[in-house]
């Protein structure tokens, strides 16, 4: 009998640690963008950087999911702390665009009720996926641009930035070097260059909660060099952005015209709602239709029972995963 | 001998004329937008201009493809002609933003390759399609934004227009009446309208040419009294207009927001490749779709075997079609 019962509390304990199969999982996916990226080859120390902004990223999302909050806010805190970081191409630390300024896009987007907030070329707001939230919570649209995002910012009460905050060193560099390489006789029949040897930066997360509902967010500062108020795939809905609890969550980064013109992010989700593919085969089967067209990048994906698929066709891409169940990962290569 | 040669003049001659069920059809589809539209209650003689100028499109783009032309050239030439008459909220005749300014939104869409090309927020292009088709073709980015792509518009010779010239005293007259509602007391802590009782006057096109291949446009001034750069899912490829020659062209009109929650264009496409839906069931679930979120709006759609779908959920839509087997109408109401 005393047997029967100790076995039993070690069971309980057991369990509490390891979460049964028949307890809700939930957790976060992260990512930091995708590109030409090789641990081996990053400046001295670089590595750790990433490695432990991505775990900071990761802790600080799992923990408001571990204490009960909503899939969206686990988001709102993965996407925060790397749109802060200089390390990633999202707020702080964004590309240069032609004219010498950051111009940010983000968006996202509840699984619960399909409610998604975007912005596309901000230059003045701190945290582009907090602006984003508040196009989905508070006003009655989806999708607002360049000075009149602002001008809704600004009515939201938040505070904005000068455009130099979010100006680092290293992204004047990458623009010096990419209009160099412009004004080379060979590429200058080429009106807008073409994106193939810069890292994406993006960043995104995808995130499930203790009540199973998804969410999904992405933000960015494009493409370096960009002109003529490009836009790519980060604010656009079910091309960089997508999540529906009938389905999944999906955060993109790439090459942002190719997933535009996949909806990356719908397509996978099309695959799971109307043929029954599981996440990581969509997931895969979708990505390679990226290349196929000659695209590159690649994508984060979590669905309800809390299973993940993070494929990309570039070298490398930063990213992060940590589940309830107990697996966890923080990766940049193969 | 003689008598089967005769015989095959004569079949020859028959082919040509009636097209057999063997031949490639060939055809369009186009819309003015859906919405509170009654043909009995437009003012006097203003059902008529509407037949006529639908008419007047469909005729420019069926005999582009009767001559041999492209889907994509077919869609321009319907939606330049609807763009320049001020019945529809498109070009001239936009709607007006919350400045008093027209901001117009275009997109187009190639079913051959998946090229794409989206505007939005330009205030200073006569036929923003031909802006969105200059982006597909001449430029290496899917969507260009605000005065950006106005740039962009400037260095591919477009001769740019004062904002006057989409000006029409319908559309300021509808402003007025808006902003009139929105001051009353019941309205004021609604920050942005609902557009729950304007017509949604948007134009688009899906052609199906000689070739076999489908293309997609979409072309519209958005909500009246929008404030904040909002963008709605006319320029938003896979929510307002999508094509691929594996399965369909769409394109929408409709209360945008809800559009590019459910990727709308898209999602109609996903269902015949991922679940082999026939159109006209798969355009039918989609818009059912819209009204449960709470929306509302139609589609137009076109398979390569020239099936064509046209459901809508508000009281009206302006739309016509023609196919190459004879099948043509032009319609408003129910």
């Amino acid at each position: 009998m005393f047997k029967y019962l100790l076995l039993g509390v070690l069971s309980a304990a057991a369990l509490t640690a390891a979460v049964p199969a028949s307890a809700p999982v939930y957790g976060l996916v992260l990512h930091g963008g995708a590109g030409v990226i090789r641990p081996e080859t990053l400046p001295p120390g670089q590595e750790a950087q990433y490695r432990a902004k991505l775990q900071e990223a990761l802790d600080a999302g799992y923990a408001v999911l571990e204490g009960g909050g909503s899939s969206v806010e686990a988001v709102i805190a993965v996407i925060t702390i790397l749109e802060d970081s200089p390390l990633f191409n999202a707020g702080k630390g964004a590309v240069f665009n032609a004219d010498g300024i950051c111009e940010l896009d983000a968006s996202i987007m509840d699984g619960r009720n399909l409610a998604a907030g975007a912005i596309a070329g901000v230059q003045h707001v701190r945290n582009p996926i907090l602006l984003a939230r508040a196009v989905m919570e508070k006003s009655e649209h989806v999708m607002l641009t360049g000075a009149g995002a602002e001008a809704f910012a600004k009515q939201q009460g938040f505070e904005l930035v000068p455009n130099e905050y979010f100006h680092t060193e290293l992204r004047r560099q990458q623009l010096e070097k990419v209009r160099k390489r412009e004004t080379t006789p060979a590429k200058a029949s080429a009106a807008i260059l073409r994106p193939t040897d810069e890292k994406h930066g993006t960043v995104g997360c995808v995130a499930l909660d203790r009540a199973g509902n998804l969410a999904a967010g992405t933000s960015t500062g494009g493409m370096t060099n960009k002109k003529f108020g490009r836009v790519g795939d980060s604010p656009i809905i079910g091309a960089g952005t997508y999540a529906s609890n009938a389905t999944c969550a999906i955060s993109a980064t790439g090459w942002g015209e190719y997933f535009i013109r996949l909806g990356v992010a719908r397509d996978i989700a099309a695959q799971m709602e109307y043929r029954g593919t599981p996440l990581a085969e969509a997931a895969a089967a979708t990505i390679a239709k990226v290349g196929q067209l000659g695209g590159d990048g690649g994508v984060i994906c979590l669905d309800r029972a809390g299973n993940i698929a993070m494929p990309f066709n570039t070298v490398g891409m930063y990213r992060a995963f940590r589940l309830s169940n107990g697996e966890t990962a923080v990766k940049i290569g193969r």
